[in-house]
């Protein structure tokens, strides 16, 4: 007899790890920024666990195309994989940036841009379960809207760190480094809301 | 009985407005630059716009996930949608810098490439109601040439505007501040022409 | 009769031809990093390679949009040219930028981002031809890999560069110069991994 549904949960099982696992990754990144202490073995510890969502992503991929029937459109199943891993895109860039600029120590909106990313992945692992079938729409609304809320959040850290950087009379070298550093930890709250609209995208089209 | 019209045109009316919304904030945006005095409030009258086009993509969202039949393809509603908003993103986002960098007074080359994006808004108010049917494929394509051809041109400006920020002694500080501000300025201009690619392809597929 | 046969394969021709042409790019590219002499002439022999990149996409797109029938899904096509104007754009994006700043030479770094470019596009010009059906899976799994490598690779000469910019006590605006044109050619490689990752999905598909 047939048995298709083995071959269709293994997408919600392989998206959950892969939401765990970016979420691991921004714990990561706060445990960097407030400790920053030991940076090559924090770093790693990083730039491990994109690997392991870069595994994810690619096992994601080949059995997408060794699948003939899906639990959900094609296109969305590539689309999910790929804004999960821009959002550890971001985190690992943003870590191997303080590493090369080696920078003192952290501007303390860095922080806060990272409380606001793990915040987020926090809600994606709550959302992405809703792909099974579970909770209600409401529910899923709700976090939608945090997470838009934390991106608007990361927006306003942002701003302040930039004004504070161009403060006073400003070292240039020290503005290039934390303005870019600042910009991708900003650019991965995006991503986050990237992925919260592509899971009630496709909740709502299944629904 | 059945009334699906009113229905239908919604999206056309929706899309008119955020056209027209998105117009009226690149004036402001010319405004501001041209006067360059009480910038708070010039400033808060480009952020009021760009929350109008935020809720009027909200309400564009919300209607598409309730309607069953839509007169475009529900995916080129919800691209659409998104691009108008990145034109609006990109103003914003422009003049917020210009604000936190308490830059003295704009380079003539940021100007120039407000004047630009305003003139493919205007355009784009003009290519929108084409949706609905209205205008012929020549008076389309005029009009998406002419978005392409601003977007030539503030690649012009902004290579001009790159040239003289670094000529003679530059002020690192004053480079990165303008620097930033004239990527953001032209970047409009691509957001420009995304908006206009996507009309011309809604409009051809549904020709 | 009916003739479908030519109005299919001209698709393929014109890939090929943007294929061979976006190499052409890249070609130059190496050589005006590695001789650094009569840039105006050189620059301008990659700005015209852009030319016809632009002119073959927009042949592209008129044919399509007069195809009734394609040989692979219209969408695809559309995503394809865009793709591959995109790498274009990146290296005249580059070139123009060190013409502009008037660098006085390159820092060792672009050179060997042009070579991971120019290698990258080679590999395209041999996936190109398998859209029309020609080799195998292997033969082409082995492609992607190498592009996606040489992607790795150009992080990795990105990473080497950041790092010998801000030694010592850096001038910024050297800086600021050579982090742009540095980040744009990586980016290029980004892109060709993208064209690769298209053409590997339209192969899988029409399998």
């Amino acid at each position: 007899m047939f048995n298709v549904i083995p071959r269709e949960t293994v997408f919600f099982d392989l998206f959950e790890k892969a939401a765990a696992n970016a979420h691991a990754c921004t714990e990561s990144l706060v445990v960097f920024l407030d400790r920053f202490d030991d940076l090559g073995n924090r770093a790693h510890r990083v730039k491990d666990l994109e690997h392991v969502g870069d595994e994810l992503t690619h096992e994601t991929i080949e059995r997408l195309n060794k699948t003939f029937i899906t639990p959900i459109d094609r296109e969305d199943i590539h689309e999910l994989a790929g804004r999960i891993d821009d959002i550890l895109d971001r985190i690992d860039t943003a870590v191997d940036r303080m590493c090369l600029f080696k920078v003192e120590r952290p501007i303390k909106e860095a922080g806060e841009l990272a409380r606001c990313i793990e915040r987020s992945t926090a809600l994606i692992c709550e959302m992405i379960v809703m792909l099974r079938g579970r909770g209600t729409p409401e529910e899923l609304r709700i976090r939608v809207r945090e997470v838009h809320r934390l991106e608007s959040e990361a927006d306003e850290i942002e701003h302040r760190a930039l004004v504070s950087l161009f403060e006073g009379t400003p070292d240039p070298i020290h503005v290039i480094k934390w303005k870019n550093i600042i910009e991708v930890l900003e650019s991965a709250t995006d991503k986050c809301e990237d992925v919260a609209n592509v899971i009630e995208g496709i909740v709502l089209k299944n629904a």
